[in-house]
């Protein structure tokens, strides 16, 4: 009765829990420096703040959950992992700031600008987005250079003015504006998808360098849709959430598109068809993961399938 | 009487007109994407109006001088160049912003958060920082990967929380304190001097794949021992000018530290004692370069002292 249980069937939760214990410890150890160099006068501390002890780390399981797929190389994917969160995570702290969305809770606590001022945030967000690219070129033997590179460059475009900062901008530009179904994809594509997507491509890249179980063409286009699918349907729950959860559940102030009048699938959707479209996208991922010949994407399916169907 | 002269001596404004004509060009075309896909939402204006147009461009020329030393690879020494220089024009733009030096005039025009809004500032520095990395990751052979990322890693080292982000934090805690001359000297190593370093050093290592020309380990070091004194004297030049220059002259505002109550070498050592110690470390730097051995170090030697002798 007290032998071990054998695990054989697949569940998220097991396999997020082992996944994430190694991201929150790769985190913990490599956010702002070891304890006898830490990131001087303050910069530690926000920095810290901002990246650990919070956060769904979803792009952090992506990267691993198709890096599992392609049987890449762990020692990049964890390095990917956590560059990834913490180009998502300086996004936060920037994004929270009086100028942009002047957000004072973030995961159920203060934002980094209210508990360490806003300079310091900004600072820790240019810090974090630094460390990001130290973390993906290891001066060792760990990841190959050709790895090291290729990542660097995913990372940077997904992050940039092509991407994230560049669907910011657009995000920027169109409180109180009516968009189009079209704008409003694009905008997402590029805030929140281009990023998302990075990782499971970057998870995927991991396994560059293994000849072996390097995935052809068609199962890295495969993943690329997986990515793209998965992306939006992310945000669409996101806009749905913002309209159906409250802000305790959310960790996050709820209600808060609506009340800045700022474009959402629901305001241009409607509820109930913003939820079939999620539903929708989450069929298209599962598709495109089938249509990949990939076996190993039992993370993949369930985080895809988590990610539409979460509650928060 | 109108034949060409034969230009045999080197002149570091003939040198400086060649190579900033190279950086110019590219940094314009490389600055927020190609006309027909350009930075969304006036993303891409900003982003210009940050990094065109202005600047000394010490830093592109501290690594193209640093690369024709080691007779390094052109390519990647021009995409290192406009990588330092995003770098150094996106940290202006933030440091200029209201939560932090709230400056309203940089290079006599109206810093970047004047002209388009604090939000549209954070972002276009957020972008430039991600768009120095994908500079130096191109996906094509002009650049070895190795070389990629090691550029990628210096890179982000010196603009981390090791580097320039970790002095501005120790900076934005000084004001109105007296710091030691160890301190005032660690947050310019940091702050200003890391970048600088780093810009020596990456064109440096444009010469790495070339195991012809290949610097000497003792070379390496003694460009690292050049760097860091030019790092250093550059500060120290730019604290005797903010006492001696005006702010036409110098085309951001004078006497701007002094009137904060921040330390600088000139409130710690006089300013004679400063004017010394800034001709002793160009001193250390020339006698840097003797040391390395390296034959072609005209440029570098003429930067160093023009760095120091500079009215503004």
């Amino acid at each position: 009765m007290n032998a071990p249980e054998k695990i054989t069937l697949f569940t998220l939760n097991g396999w997020s829990a082992q996944q994430l214990a190694a991201v929150e410890q790769a985190l913990s150890r490599w956010v702002a420096g070891p304890a006898d160099a830490p990131a001087p006068a303050g910069l530690g501390d926000a920095m810290r703040y901002a990246v650990l002890d919070g956060g769904k780390r979803l792009r952090p399981l992506l990267v691993l959950a198709a890096c599992e797929a392609v049987a890449g190389n762990a020692q990049a994917a964890l390095r990917s992992a956590c560059a990834v969160e913490l180009i998502h995570a300086y996004s936060l702290v920037h994004d929270d700031m009086p100028c942009m969305d002047n957000d004072v809770l973030r995961r159920g606590k203060p934002t980094v600008h209210v508990k360490f001022g806003q300079a310091q945030a900004l600072l820790a967000g240019d810090a974090l987005q630094a460390l990001a690219f130290e973390l993906l070129t290891p001066d060792d033997d760990s990841v190959d250079v050709a790895t090291q590179a290729k990542l660097c460059r995913m990372l940077a475009q997904a992050a940039g003015f092509q991407g994230m900062a560049g669907g910011q901008a657009i995000d920027l530009a169109s409180v109180g504006r009516p968009l189009t179904s079209e704008q409003l994809h694009e905008m997402h594509r590029l805030k929140t998808g281009a990023l998302l997507q990075a990782s499971v491509m970057m998870g995927a890249a991991c396994g560059a360098s293994s000849q072996a179980k390097q995935a052809t063409p068609a199962a890295q286009r495969a993943l690329r849709d997986y990515g793209a699918a998965v992306g939006l349907a992310f945000q669409v729950v996101d806009d749905i959430l913002d309209v159906t959860a409250d802000s305790a559940t959310l960790g996050k102030t709820a209600g808060k598109d609506a009340a800045q009048d700022k474009p959402t699938f629901v305001s241009l959707l409607g509820l109930q068809a913003s939820k079939d479209y999620a539903q929708q996208l989450l069929a298209q991922a599962l598709a495109s993961l089938q249509a990949s010949g990939l076996k190993n994407t039992n993370a993949l399916h369930a985080l895809a399938d988590m990610l539409v169907n979460r509650a928060h």
